[in-house]
């Protein structure tokens, strides 16, 4: 690839064919889509996340990279010896939310192997290992915990806890891996990997309409906490209870949405309810209990928390006035992630000037950065919708990340 | 039993022991229990259905009554041949709402047996055929369709159509009844079974706190509509999602709770949203779909359809303003049911002037009412709660029940 490259002139003859990134794109597309939907169903370990692997080893191997799953079930795929220390590793992960879209991690995987095929067709050899990464369960969609390969791999989630993680249907995460032919008997930090890796950089569709060009760099990871709110009434009879002599936790998540949603728009942060369980959940019964799980991000932590600690404090004071009982329980609470700034700063010049922009979401990229100098690129979602079915990248934008990530593995790597 | 019997004066030496109450429900009382909740979990031809079922069957059999079960899969004890016509027949039903109290239902019919076993003590003998019945998932519960047994048995609801109602698992009821070893084919309405009762009493705990005295007579039942309400919105990432750009039906959701909540204080009617399911219901997705069922009852049908009306105004406003759409989808309504008004005030007057109250609550005795003179008795319920395991009757209110059931028998079956 030549210094100035395709990201940064727009369209150079270098730059990679849109149908070529369509091609083999559509080879991973129909693993786990639902027909009905357009959604994705790839919670990890499941048949779908084995086809989704096997589709990963395929492409390794077609392109002489040699594969491994490390204790955590993180997939690895190697150009050079990894032993040698210095490694610039890119990837990203493909598992998804329920019904979720097909780009949101599965982009950074193909954009990987295409880039190091750009890198050989245009000569560029490395002269340190490369290589590509799927983390296993980054949405936290079956077990609970996002970013759970990275978290295990870093040391930044106990083993054993990580190993009693259950799904909905109760099935633990050393349960799920056993079955999935993974002995979960070495799930834990690896250190010594970490250390033989000099960068890591994870390509990523954008998940807002923040991105007006078709390639960014990322700044920030906003700090995200997930809480859960327990609502507590009494149970009683739809039809005979007066009104007035209700304790009826539906209101008083009701109220509580309401406010959230509020609290958010009147900061720059973000509050939002899309769970809820409801006991006894009959239509014909006041319920007894109902539990929402608020997801919530600011940017910063000090207005996360003035953020919750505000819709908390409505939640109470309507709660009073139902009868009902609230509590309120951090689930998981993540700091503010900032990119290493030497990176961030010669990989947005390299690619003339790319816009630099925060984002509210987490990423495994998030987890490593305290651990590996670490960079994002984001390539632009003209819907703006992501985790769901409407999530998109067009072939041409997409292509111009494949040349982007292309140059920057080709300053981090093929530069002695 | 004399003219002026025990509930009438309140502790004639005739009135039941209230520890012959305790000790029968006592029997019963462990079938389908939830040890950790103290709540029911009864839902019709599951195994604890068909052990309560046993139960039934082995207390009329005690009493030398002939058991059937009708092709609707509802019980029937009989003294006497229900073939010669002009049968009385009490009871009520078995099953439960799930974590539902133990009296509702239950209550009457081991009021029922009890009440046979006073006339005998008392050697009152019928002159007419007398039954006790057990409707079938009378509060539909698993297949959806308050008071399904009595209204097939009517013809109140169409016999495929009950055939094919199928239980959160998918399972029809036709193929629940001949898994439970009672085939459907029979299913439908029964109009010769139905000329033969001349009378129909139910009795029931009372499902609030309106009754002050331990047993009242309905006067009527409100109407009653299941509505179903279905918020559609645009799922997203709950992080990356502008506050501004969102569609979340959650919002419409939680303001259309409290405007129902709302509408039903303003007025004397009750609206209650107890049951809600979330597409795809996870922490950090903005919601697709949000969908509530509510339930609500006014006094007359035209206040029922002014309240629901209302409901449906208010989440349409706000649907607009959140960028959502709503449908509002009639489930079921029923139109009050006024008891037969001669019987009414003869067991009132029997009773000794016993109060007399409509109630909000749906009854088998509802169904049959078109179709037979029908009456109901409540018995107090000192916390007002039902449909949750804190109903209760105390085994004193409860005998003098039982009672007023056997003056009731004693006038309607043992006088010529």
């Amino acid at each position: 690839m030549t210094g100035g490259g395709p990201a940064a002139t727009g369209g150079a003859p270098a730059g990679l064919d849109p149908r070529r990134f369509a091609d083999l794109f559509a080879t991973l597309a129909p693993i786990g889509r639902d027909p009905a939907t357009g959604g994705y169903l790839r919670p990890p370990w499941s048949t779908v996340d084995l086809r989704c692997r096997e589709w990963f080893t395929g492409q390794a191997q077609a392109r002489g990279l040699r594969v491994e799953t490390d204790r955590n079930g993180n997939l690895w795929a190697w150009y050079g010896d990894p032993g040698t220390g210095g490694a610039v590793v890119t990837g990203s992960h493909l598992d998804s939310v329920p019904q979720g879209g097909g780009y949101d991690g599965p982009l950074g995987i193909v954009s990987a192997f295409l880039a190091l095929d750009l890198l050989a067709e245009h000569g560029r050899v490395p002269v340190r290992p490369v290589g590509v990464v799927a983390f296993t369960e980054e949405e936290g969609s079956r077990f609970g915990v996002a970013c759970l390969g990275s978290r295990l791999l870093t040391g930044t989630i106990e083993p054993d806890r990580a190993a009693g993680l259950r799904d909905a249907d109760g099935t633990t995460l050393a349960r799920a891996m056993r079955a999935a032919g993974h002995p979960p008997d070495g799930l834990g930090p690896e250190p010594d990997r970490l250390r033989g890796i000099d960068a890591f950089v994870e390509l990523h569709v954008e998940q807002g309409r923040a991105l007006v060009r078709p390639v960014g760099v990322a700044s920030a990871i906003w700090p995200h906490g997930r809480y859960r709110l327990d609502f507590t009434g009494t149970a009683n009879h739809a039809g005979t209870t007066a009104m007035s002599e209700r304790q009826d936790p539906m209101l008083t998540l009701a109220y509580t949405v309401l406010a959230a949603n509020k609290a958010a728009r009147l900061r720059d942060a973000r509050a939002t309810v899309g769970r809820v369980a409801v006991v006894p959940n009959a239509t014909n019964a006041i319920a007894a209990q109902v539990t929402a799980w608020l997801d919530a991000r600011a940017p910063s932590t000090s207005e996360l928390n003035e953020l919750v600690a505000t819709i908390g404090a409505k939640a109470r004071e309507r709660a009073e006035r139902d009868g009902t009982r609230v509590a309120l329980q951090h689930e998981s609470v993540s700091a503010r992630t900032d990119f290493d700034t030497g990176l961030r700063d010669r990989i947005a010049a390299l690619l003339g000037g790319a816009p630099v922009l925060p984002t509210g979401a987490g990423h495994d990229a998030g987890v490593l950065a305290a651990h590996v100098p670490t960079a994002m690129l984001f390539v632009r979602n003209p819907t703006g919708v992501s985790h769901a079915p409407a999530e998109h990248a067009t072939d041409a934008d997409a292509a111009r990340g494949v040349d982007a990530l292309a140059e920057v593995l080709a300053e981090l790597a093929c530069r002695a």
